[in-house]
């Protein structure tokens, strides 16, 4: 079965075309392969890029892309080319799937109909940078493809698994239960890959795993049986761990006073927090670990606390889902910062000798140079009860293999 | 030295006399002895209840007293009662200490002027409950005892010592500086308290200890070398863990969907968060321990609910310091929950040997049973790595301490 990928932006469309032989197992993970990559930039711009690799070939059309569904179009035309395509004809794909950010009421799988462009609505005002974009994109897809089914796997979907005590926020019942105003987590797809993979290197599916996806932004998730059982975004992707320009967790109880000081609305007050917060209102130079790691080599404060508040904030968090596990069997780095800085995973490692976790400094530095063909490595001292592993994550997989799973039952 | 310890409300004061005969040391916290005790009740209403208590005797005092000054008088009157009275002459009172909350960019100690009236009303906005009676109660008594030194303690100094990398959010930089947005943590004189009790009973001055505050609000807070490094509460009193109506930490950007849902203004929301939310949102029943206990055993869900929460989020945070300080040589548990509620403690901590941590269930049942005569005992496993302990605090030693050191400076 061949399925599309996509991850929407409100003027892109990324997608990756995944081929897939088997009867729709959620963890079968390595059965899903990537025929081809794609993009589309500049959705509704007088000229846009659509560029497509298909193993080594590669094309670059410019053409006008007034919306999304041109798009997917676009798309199609350059992966049904006659001599490199990878499709036979565009009806051969049999659903595109979304990593969707917030359905609400609706956190799982799901073909996409009114009843679910409905409950992504309700969470625009939680989510106004990711949902409107999907729900527009989408709507504009289903009029030009009628036949070909949407799904849209929410990014809040692995997290099901937490239980109350863990979900939810002490607000009075009323808020929780018709506003359904709790913590939902996010990154689902990157955590789950994370708990399948790092079952299959542990050699135990009820093994205890954190999973630390560091990047543009971060979340940690703490995993048993290859469940989530406690993550670190909350209602929204704004909390948790400080990101590259959004805050993380943040005092509510504050905002009259910054309302009060600065004369901004609350919808401004808190745009800025979600735009000139995280590592670049820390540092006040840049959102980018590596822009700041150089500066702080260079004797700049900011960019030494934003490095400093963000290594701290990792580990308040990773005690927490320590607790909830009653101790780790591993501990798994993922996303850009996690896959690529060593020095962002000494500071979260470092000093945690007593509580089981010891780092080898030298494995921690050289890992690029040692690992597996899927980028995978570990960096634990021989003495560690938790082992300290790199694995690239790979969100689109499994964001397909839900797909598959939706559309057969 | 005799100090008079004030803990104001908005209609009330009540305070301890302590006598004291050293050269102010801080942390000479066995060195306060406790004269007398009392409370001015309703004040502002027709008819106020002064009490008093000095060693065995007590009086009751019925009449008008319309404002703090007043209340300061009665109180006086009724200490200075020439057969049971603690004191000889008013004129005897050295100061007034006040365990005041938030004074934003005066963290510490401080007797009271113009300068530090105006720092707590500059904290007005994300104070609101606090810090506008105490500020109209100081200027009262300071016209009505013009040569008595007021002395504001205020709750955030203990964590002055926390790092910034610990200490800043991640929003821009000029909200740190200008409105002085941080996290500055409260409950300070108990954790304070805590850490030099705690180091006594260890033996050791460095020892790291996470001191876990339970009781209508609740805080916890890491300590090393008898410092904080780390807290639960943030810019206010309200983050951190859940009270027993107040929410504890939570998403900011889950306001927009609440007053677009509601119809409430930020304020508004905010009061709700502050007044309906905690055990007393989560259950729907009551914001009393007791009460969700008694209602949880006889299998009522929300009640249930609020306890689960009210653990986990100990233990999430919990975790944290943990991490922080890379194991811990004790964990203290204080206040009305942390030294009476044997369910609570167990809930915390169990499942933790893997990190050092073992709960001797039957010492935590019957701890109350095996107290000495300060109220201590500790519930640990023989083979604990981590010590836990029950220590009652006391706030008011702290406050009187700090009145001494401060009018001594």
């Amino acid at each position: 079965m061949l399925v599309l990928v996509a991850n929407l932006g409100s003027t892109s469309f990324k997608y990756r075309l995944f081929e897939m032989t088997d009867d729709g197992a959620l963890d079968d993970i390595q059965n899903a392969r990537c025929l081809a990559k794609g993009a589309v930039e500049r959705i509704g711009d007088a000229e846009s890029h659509c560029t497509v690799e298909i193993g080594d070939w590669s094309d670059q059309l410019t053409m006008a892309v007034p919306d999304h569904g041109v798009a997917v179009e676009a798309c199609l035309k350059q992966l049904t080319d006659p001599e490199h395509g990878a499709l036979k004809d565009a009806s051969d794909v049999a659903a595109i799937g979304f990593k969707a950010v917030h359905g609400g009421r609706l956190s799982g799988v799901f073909v996409v109909d009114e009843l679910v462009l409905d409950a992504m609505a309700e969470m625009n005002a939680a989510a106004p940078a990711h949902n409107p974009p999907y729900i527009a994109a989408m709507r504009t897809l289903k009029e030009r493809f009628p036949d070909l089914p949407l799904v849209a796997a929410f990014e809040t979907d692995f997290h099901q698994t937490i239980p109350a005590a863990r979900k939810e926020y002490a607000i009075p019942r009323q808020w929780a239960d018709e506003f359904h105003i709790r913590k939902w987590g996010f990154h689902g797809a990157s955590h789950r890959f994370i708990a399948y993979r790092s079952a299959e290197i542990l050699g135990r599916k009820e093994a205890r795993v954190i999973s630390c996806h560091l990047g543009g932004s971060s979340s940690i998730t703490a995993i048993e049986n290859r469940q989530s059982v406690q993550t670190t975004m909350g209602m929204t992707p704004q909390t948790g761990l400080p990101q590259n320009n959004r805050v993380g967790d943040f005092d509510p109880f504050a905002l009259p006073l910054i309302l009060e000081r600065t004369g901004l609305s609350l919808d401004e007050a808190l745009k800025q927090l979600a735009s000139q917060g995280g590592l670049l209102g820390l540092s006040g130079n840049s959102g980018d670990i590596r822009d700041l790691e150089q500066a702080a080599e260079a004797g700049d404060q900011g960019s030494q606390l934003a490095l400093d508040v963000y290594v701290q904030e990792i580990r308040r968090h990773l005690g927490g889902m320590l607790v909830t596990l009653g101790g780790a069997d591993a501990i798994v780095f993922t996303g850009g910062i996690g896959e690529n800085d060593s020095l962002v995973r000494k500071g979260v490692c470092q000093g945690l000798s007593e509580l089981g976790i010891e780092l080898d400094e030298q494995a921690n530095e050289d890992l690029r140079q040692r690992t597996n063909d899927q980028g995978e490595a570990s960096f634990h001292g021989s003495g560690s009860k938790t082992q300290l592993w790199v694995i690239p994550t790979n969100e689109e997989v499994i964001v397909a293999r839900q797909t598959i799973h939706a559309l057969r039952q």
